[in-house]
């Protein structure tokens, strides 16, 4: 519609200060987001105990790790991501939705960390153990150094721009790969809880199969509105 | 050395026609490749029943499956998207380098899909019902319309150069796309054999661990070295 109302002049001159329209591919990315968000609540609230992290029973304990962990991780840094194509205000403002979101993501992430140890300990399980224990715990700490990073480098106190231009693809493309691990995190997980409680050939498996691959293509098109940013 | 022994004249002439030296990035894509492939052989020779499409025994026939999907499909994949780094020659050789080795993998992909097919009928199990069948088998079919898509376009009739240019940036961000989507296969396939056999807390499941999370370095160094082409 900004497109349609505006001068080709206009939209040039405001085009990397103010709006600039959310694409088609952030839209998608959104529209799988949701569908990961309401499959996984049918799965821990339907399928599953429900999410309650007081709990004496350690099952709804644990399901706090998974929906924290996309509900709160995982989308919330893809909303950071897309930050700089969705949000319709001046660069700075843009950046600092893009740290904010980060730090909520962060925190969330945080709590939802602590909800599966604190499940391991009621439950008597052993931590660490796992591929997907090893990839989530490697991607939370080094997402950690990295919001560490930008936010000293890009904003407080933020360094000189000839040093900021050349670390930007750099802070870019891990931030990529980051939400690529976190990705592959989520996955091993459902994979693992399938496998885990013999689920293979039942309704649930189903839905959370599904709740995967809404996982994987809120990754792709998080990642695809970032590389496509300039043609999109 | 390149750098070295030359002048910044002649480099500047040279580097996007001929010899373009691959970068730390590209190096250390080979390194986490490399030791991927150790620990597949490791785990399949010496924990696993050992490699043999043609064996009575369904699970000699199922290990050619995760080896043919790293090695073959995986591997040979990551070594056509590094090829316009890699390769030192024209650009027209990098290109057919390119659509050779996805071509390699694309065989040797069918090869790895047949093993897993093969073992479920001589073991009974049923097909494609799990989280990392849906993934490799929804990875694989894109792989092979990418590729076909790619040869049309780009090599063979190939389209006029404004289209090329138009569909370049696509390309190169489905093709990343779907080295992630096979990293995720990948991963999810290993973590549910570690599931299903129930190897949790056995070394094999460490050798395991250890292969998943060279894989995923393999494709996070593949992908920095496309998304940092321009820096390093």
């Amino acid at each position: 519609m900004f497109k349609l109302f505006t001068s080709d002049a206009f939209q040039m001159k405001h085009r990397y200060r103010y709006a600039r329209p959310a694409s088609g591919v952030t839209v998608l990315a959104h529209l799988f987001g949701i569908i990961a968000i309401i499959l996984l609540l049918v799965w821990l609230l339907h399928y599953r105990e429900g999410i309650d992290l007081d709990s004496d029973n350690a099952y709804r304990v644990f399901n706090v790790h998974p929906f924290l962990m996309f509900f709160g991780f995982i989308f919330m840094a893809g909303q950071a991501m897309m930050a700089y194509k969705t949000v319709g205000a001046e660069r700075q403002v843009k950046k600092l939705v893009h740290m904010f979101f980060h730090l909520v993501a962060m925190v969330l992430g945080i709590v939802g960390l602590h909800a599966a140890f604190k499940f391991h300990d009621q439950a008597g399980v052993t931590n660490l153990y796992s591929l997907h224990s090893w990839i989530g715990i490697g991607t939370f700490s080094l997402f950690c150094l990295q919001w560490l990073f930008g936010l000293v480098v890009f904003l407080f106190p933020g360094a000189p721009s000839e040093t900021k231009a050349r670390v930007h693809p750099w802070h870019i493309s891990a931030g990529r790969a980051l939400l690529f691990m976190a990705i592959c995190a989520a996955l091993t997980g459902l994979m693992e809880k399938v496998t885990y409680l013999r689920l293979q050939h039942h309704h649930e498996a189903r839905v959370i199969n599904f709740l995967g691959l809404a996982i994987l293509l809120f990754g792709i098109f998080v990642d695809l509105s970032i590389s496509l940013a300039r043609y999109v």
